[in-house]
């Protein structure tokens, strides 16, 4: 499956009165992750993919994170994402928070490609990955 | 000119290490409280704005703030906003947020009313604002 | 079980280019109301947690989230959080976010009770929560 | 004077409903890019420098910013920062962030050396910038 990792400074603002980071940013820094992993395995980015395919993008349908060692301003750390499962309609990533080595922070998320739903408005529907995507996110190394 | 005024909790998440609000957190409140006084001042949101008017929003210009006193988790703080100025195409508005009576940090902002400029993607351009809006802007009651 | 509701209204700066809330702020939303909960269930709010015992913070140890119906910017939502689970050391929260009465995102937190680990700086322990603070946590009524 | 540059790639959680960077984003990345900046020319963390000097951070007093063009998600955009002055207790920055090398943003922030107000629990007051931060910070080059 496809992987991707990259080194990131964690941010004052990023950090709470108790000195650690405050763990919604984990999520923003997953979410990016997340994008960039798409981006890599993809060779286009969002902008070009909704240009590509009648699709409105690959919202959270669920998302878990573990936190086991906190981490504060100044600390490079990696995040190593994967994809871990690709289904019809859903994708499954991991991301490690690597901090000196040790993993910091584990996150799992499974997203849904969709479009928006016209008997519905304002909600959106899975819509079936297209093959070319499925076999880009299942391959290990990118385009 | 039309002001508005609401109350809010400082929250553990919008402060940093040193125990006081990340300031861009106060630009995050001061827009909340920019949107909230224009749907007060004209009777409507702006997803309705949009509907109503050939528009594609008022995004800031330019903006300032002077912090004076330091805010922490579970302080009341109030935010007051007031119009300051409504011309052509611009509109100016002030924050005040006051601890326990006290001027703690004040805002100051430029907003445009513009439409998307249709010879350079992905720009905008100025609009001269429509005369219900200057003049609701520009009265002291709400609709 | 102590359980305890807010009403909030999803802002412009919660929502992403999808038009949707960028999920990571619905975590921030569910951090503030557990902090809420804790006050109105003990009676105290964090500053006076940490003079009254010899403790740390109840920081999150894993959390997870399923997201069901989009919000948008301008929609009113039901935050409804309750403690599922005291045990020795950690608690276990829920929090359901409904829009016009259906569940849009339910989240599920586990909390430990920690002091700052003197034999390995910068790192946390769990320790044993107050049998009062346990009390409250399930009791079903505020102090 | 000091000056520091860094590139960064506009992120999909910095935007908003309308497809541009939400401002607030832009001070967080300003306040990272005077942190930076300061670790540059100072050769010294955050942690460090609490360490090594009787002080207690260097908050914001007053800042101000001009949005010219807007950025979006994908973008990569360059962000120069120069100390601009420096006097007895207080400096200022300016930050100028560029799109396509053209000025998308410009920020100007004054900041304060201080340390806690003893007579005044929560406050703090100015403290004289020591001398050989001064001149690090009137440097061209890192030490």
């Amino acid at each position: 499956m496809f992987s991707n990792r990259r080194t990131i400074r964690i941010e004052w603002g990023d950090c709470d009165p108790a000195g650690i980071v405050f763990y919604p940013r984990y999520f923003a820094m997953f979410d990016h992750s997340s994008v960039l992993l798409l981006e890599a395995a993809l060779g286009r980015n969002k902008h070009e993919l909704y240009k590509a395919y009648d699709f409105d993008g690959y919202p959270m349908v669920e998302t878990r994170a573990r936190f086991l060692i906190p981490t504060r301003y100044c600390d490079d750390v990696v995040i190593e994402t994967t994809v871990t499962e690709v289904r019809r309609t859903s994708f499954h990533l991991q991301h490690r928070l690597m901090k000196d080595g040790a993993l910091a922070v584990e996150g799992f998320e499974s997203r849904v490609w969709i479009v928006r739903d016209q008997e519905r408005p304002g909600r959106f529907k899975p819509q079936p990955i297209p093959p070319e995507i499925m076999a880009r996110l299942s391959a290990t190394a990118p385009p």
